[in-house]
């Protein structure tokens, strides 16, 4: 019994919202009674299958519920990104080719693997139900939800409110996504808090097929290193999961103190004793850089070998402890391998390159605001031809060293 | 030129709504420029067969444009009547089974012909191009409509306001409505003003189709025999088109004075000249009833031969201008062939059969108000058991008159 307290513990640790209440006991329950696995779904869009600590916070509730044996089952949303957003409004929502949805789906799932057991792991496409799906059973699935229930989904309504249009087909995505889970027999769906509404159309929608309920989970919604919203790629504050271990280091040591707090209990694997004697340090007024390092050694030791966060450790004391910047350590970068048979290159394509793909509008404003260097002058032009020479030394905003070699 | 401008006010004539306002002239002038018919659409819901004269309004508005050498096209909705209502909050809308949707096309079919060309009518049932749309493509079509165009449908922006809950497949429907346009590239949708907003859907469709939007022409909804709502079988004061002789012109009779003008203009066949003559009578004084019959004979002679309209006309005199119950005529009812091998029959059934089947539920009021006599005895209890004997009269409501022999 004292074993099972522990499991529910240690589940609802950092979830934000089970509902119904006790759902998460009830399906632990009825699973043991009847000597079976609980399915646990997580849907994924594979429009973004570049994942970030803010995704891992989902991830390592999974990875849990695995270590104890249950099924995790993620469902690619493999129809709806392949009929996109054909209003055209969302560019972010344009329709995918099978081709991309199923690279996306393998980007995605070789990142998975960073947190939870792949192998283990059940991955099913909604295409597979949902494209061959009669339009008589569609008009049948979509009257059992009423529109006044779908406008209570905060975006809808507040669209709505402010005469932005919705189209029709958006307000179906809810129901499919709620379908997906009647497919699956889900128990618990996880998700993140902004979830919470698509989950529970899944509820309704098992209810009137006949089947339990399932429970909804919801994750907190990890802050970016702006702290001002959450982690998202589009917002360029993330720390991917899988950043070179410098990156990685550099960025979680960037988050203000606010964030401590949030970033103990959400992105480090510590027990939760150790996490409170960190929090307790700051409250005892010990620099918050003391323990930013232990966040960020965490961090890096989760996602790559523990070596490497050592030496990410010392980088960044080289780097960024030493003001000093002639003395900072630039990577080398081989003019022949990244910039094959080039002689110049303009400087927006240089810094995206060198960054590893960092998107060119991010970079451009980067420039644009004096966050680029090339021999310590600060270049403001983004179209201004750079000739490829060894021994130059760029600087691209705050953790960028290079040297061309 | 003269004779183009005569069609077009011919066509005009008790038009309510055309959309856009010279959609009419455009449409005809590009059928003639391309020497082509001009397609001609109307809706049927298969779940009510049975035509009146507020439907005939529509259909005669067709028989002119049929005479003109256009094509009428019928869109039978037996996708949505196979799939029906199944929040079951709407009796009517009950699923039909393919056999009651053909026999109820059937049934339509045949009464339509009592205005139309049938020969010369395409009829095509919207199952089939619904039943086998990929559910992609039904996600495009969603996608080209939004959710507060839809909402201006004064019917579901009145629930919504009332939070009366509605179903999202049925904010689907008139999308579909729209999309049989597309199917069969309509030039012109017919309907009552009540159709307003789904026919001017299937010009929204059609433009994003790529096709030229077709005009919508709407037709005055008319009144019903008791002056107050839109003729409705439900309401129970219609005239249908398969009406005896006596029971068309006796309806025709009861209206109030107050609706001459409009059954003048939208239920007789006079000319417009003949039309403004018999209002001008009214309006000079004329004994209203002298009209009424003027417009009962001419109905009566548009769906029945002309003899019938001189015998229905003998047969109300003989019964209501006469005005002692005692000479009226009475209809003689075989007791053998109405109700073979029975000896009683509880009142309710009795009615019932003796009216052609009129709703029972319409009887049981008409007996508890004291409408029903029997050997001019009222009788309100609608369970009585009557006796099924020789020569006993029978009197329900204000026109039915029946002797049993």
């Amino acid at each position: 019994m004292l074993k099972i307290q522990k499991m529910i513990s240690t589940l609802k640790e950092n979830t934000e919202i089970i509902l119904p209440e006790n759902g998460l006991e009830e399906k632990l329950v009825q699973a043991g009674k009847e000597n079976r696995k609980l399915i646990i779904k997580l849907g994924f869009d594979p429009t973004a299958p570049d994942l970030h600590l803010g995704h891992a916070v989902v991830l390592k509730k999974l990875k849990q519920f695995q270590e104890l044996g249950h099924q995790i089952v993620i469902v690619v949303g493999s129809f709806t990104a392949r009929i996109g957003d054909p209003t055209g409004k969302n560019k972010a929502r344009k329709p995918l080719t099978a081709g991309e949805v199923r690279h996306n789906a393998e980007t995605y799932i070789s990142q998975l693997s960073k947190v939870i057991d792949v192998e283990k792991t059940k991955i099913v496409f909604n295409s597979e139900w949902l494209d061959s799906l009669p339009f008589s059973d569609i008009i049948q699935l979509m009257s059992k939800v009423t529109v006044a229930r779908l406008m209570h989904r905060k975006d809808f309504s507040k669209r709505f409110a402010e005469n932005t249009p919705i189209a029709m087909h958006e307000l179906m995505y809810p129901v499919l996504q709620g379908f997906d889970s009647v497919q699956i027999s889900c128990d618990i769906e996880m998700g993140g808090t902004d979830q919470l509404f698509n989950c529970t159309m899944g509820r309704q929608l098992q209810e009137s097929h006949g089947q339990p309920p399932q429970t909804v989970m919801c994750m907190p919604l990890l802050k970016g290193l702006d702290s001002r919203e959450k982690m998202s790629k589009s917002l360029n504050n993330t720390i991917g999961l899988t950043d070179e271990p410098n990156e990685m280091f550099g960025k979680a040591m960037s988050i203000p103190d606010s964030l401590i707090d949030e970033f103990i209990d959400l992105t480090t694997d510590f027990s939760p004793d150790e996490k409170e004697a960190l929090k307790q340090r700051i409250r005892n007024g010990e620099n918050p850089m003391n323990i930013k390092k232990l966040i960020a050694g965490n961090i890096v030791r989760q996602y790559h070998h523990p070596e490497a966060a050592e030496h990410a450790d010392r980088f960044f004391i080289s780097q960024f402890q030493n003001k000093n910047p002639q003395e900072q350590a630039f990577e080398a970068v081989s003019i022949d391998s990244v910039f094959p048979a080039q002689r110049t290159i303009n400087l927006v394509e240089l810094c995206h390159r060198l960054k590893n793909g960092e998107s060119k509008s991010f970079v451009r404003r980067l420039i644009e605001n004096g966050g680029v260097k090339i021999n310590r002058v600060t270049k403001t032009d983004p179209q201004e031809e750079i000739e490829l020479q060894q021994g130059i030394k760029i600087r691209i905003g705050k953790r960028g060293f290079f040297e061309l070699s």
